[in-house]
């Protein structure tokens, strides 16, 4: 696994420096367990916070990481992303700790909780249409004017890094962990966890949980190549990215399956989350205890033997509003 | 305060013994902090989690040291005990973990959440009116029946001894505490929290937070008397019991102040704790962030020397219905 630099954009050995890095100022998020939800599932669940991390969701580990890699000239004239919310709001937050500016480009339509979030810290707003070209042809244009850097969400060795340091935590905190089961999107949480995981514990299988609305990585796996989709369809708004060049070759080779999950079966684990953990989780963040919940999961003899479950819940951005209005749809 | 048995239903010892009594049993809950709600109130707030303990509430402390403080012959009779919700789901599971039977009798009108938490935890459900001569008298009955033992929600000893096992936490997870902001309703936990941490730190200050709806401590601690209410009004449904004459000695010379809460303010506080804390907090659980956030804390000169505030988040028992409910009505 040490050789993975070579095929990969990240390896332990970038996760590890990622991690001493940014441990200055990411949270190292508790791991919470539920007696209900273990007799439910049939197996012991230990889910990993990361909706308690700082900007309330992963995506500040990554963001963190990439702003501490820039040299000095480079960031003064600070960096530029386009992203649906939580990377946005992320790298707002790292960028504000350096004291340099971030420029977000938004597609309309994003969450008003994760913009408002990307104003607190500071970030600077650009309107885009929704759509990939629209954000990117916005970003590059904001480039060229400002001479900033672009931070991509997920295809980027450093966002791949940061992202990684969650299984670091996750293994120091319960060495048991036999699965891990993450969220998919664009792919770099995925492919940091799978990285750092299977270098430390070579046996842990590494599952992914995908909306059936955006199976691009469900699709991919089959094809053995990277598929886009021409449009997604799901609550999980955090989800509807494509994977990238630097992370199809990681969910190519070191994620052990798909498992996609139907938008009411994202909702109830949504709900689980509420009423039975006591945490306020996103749609795109329980999608983790809807798949190991799902029939395909428990009725898969491959994951039989995997009694101790590592969930990642990636986030905690929800307005209250859509939430309620999610499960009323959802009835 | 060694000599605090003598004046009052608990003291220091009984709420140490209460803690390796239940210790095998109870979560130790974790303390949350937030920048931003630091920010906001100017302070350095840690949260206890007592959402997070067993049964959704803290409730389960008190209820576990009363079942195994019970001689065996008459535990096996059952238990009862009448209550709006969270003590009747608690004394539900201390009941089951020892195999004895608890008879419950709710009022009409608990919420769902918590009559389908005693149903879950295997209570035997009777219901009375919402008045409390109503629900005494059925208590009444039951414990004629069954030669049951009542254990009251708060008016016990060794009911104030469990909750008071909170402080012991507190105090061991953050030393620099000077002061804690509990909930009162029939005076429990406040009265725990208070002989706990005052034996241990004869300086520190506890304050009771309280719905305006419901202000009996309030009203009592100005008459130097008890006064009860003919009637309350607040969403805080867990806020709505008179205290006690155990309760009440404790309230009216250790709590050092009662600040009382609209339940507008109650209601953004438990916004608060969803959207910035990641929490799912019940109206009465929330109220503690409410206080430190009002006017009347933040403008009296009394409290500017309290930098380091310990709030209890009693519980997190919320019908997610109703919540929304409530969010809608109080824009």
């Amino acid at each position: 696994m040490e050789a993975n630099r070579e095929k990969y954009a990240a390896d332990i050995s970038s996760i590890k420096e990622a991690h001493e890095r940014i441990k200055p100022y990411i949270h190292r998020t508790p791991v919470l367990t539920s007696e209900s939800l273990n007799l439910m599932s049939g197996r012991s669940l230990f889910f990993k916070c990361e909706f308690f991390q700082k900007g309330g969701a992963f995506k500040f580990r990554g963001a963190c990481n990439a702003v501490l890699s820039l040299d000095p000239e480079q960031a003064a004239k600070g960096v530029v992303t386009h992203s649906s919310g939580n990377h946005a709001a992320a790298l707002s937050l790292a960028a504000k700790l350096q004291g340099i500016p971030a420029y977000i480009v938004v597609p309309k339509g994003a969450p008003k909780c994760k913009v408002d979030n990307v104003i607190r810290y500071g970030g600077k707003v650009i309107w885009s249409e929704s759509t990939m070209s629209s954000r990117e042809t916005v970003a590059a244009k904001v480039l060229q004017e400002t001479g900033s850097v672009l931070i991509h969400p997920y295809n980027d060795g450093r966002i791949i890094s940061g992202q990684g340091t969650i299984a670091l935590e996750l293994l120091e905190q319960i060495q048991e962990i036999d699965a891990i089961v993450v969220p998919i999107s664009g792919g770099g949480l995925i492919s940091g966890v799978a990285l750092a995981a299977k270098s430390i514990k070579p046996s842990i299988r590494i599952i992914a949980a995908e909306p059936k609305g955006a199976d691009d990585a469900a699709k991919s796996k089959v094809a053995g190549k990277i598929i886009t989709l021409p449009l997604t369809n799901t609550i999980a708004d955090g989800l509807r990215a494509s994977l990238g060049d630097l992370t199809w070759p990681v969910v190519r080779d070191l994620v052990d399956d798909v498992i996609t999950l139907e938008d009411c079966e994202i909702i109830e684990a949504m709900r689980m989350c509420y009423e039975i953990l006591k945490v306020s989780v996103e749609p795109s963040g329980a999608i983790g205890l809807a798949a190991v919940l799902s029939n395909s999961f428990r009725n898969n003899p491959s994951w039989r033997d995997c009694k101790n479950i590592g969930i990642v819940l990636s986030g905690g951005n929800v307005d209250l509003g859509s939430l309620w209005d999610s499960f009323k749809s959802s009835k």
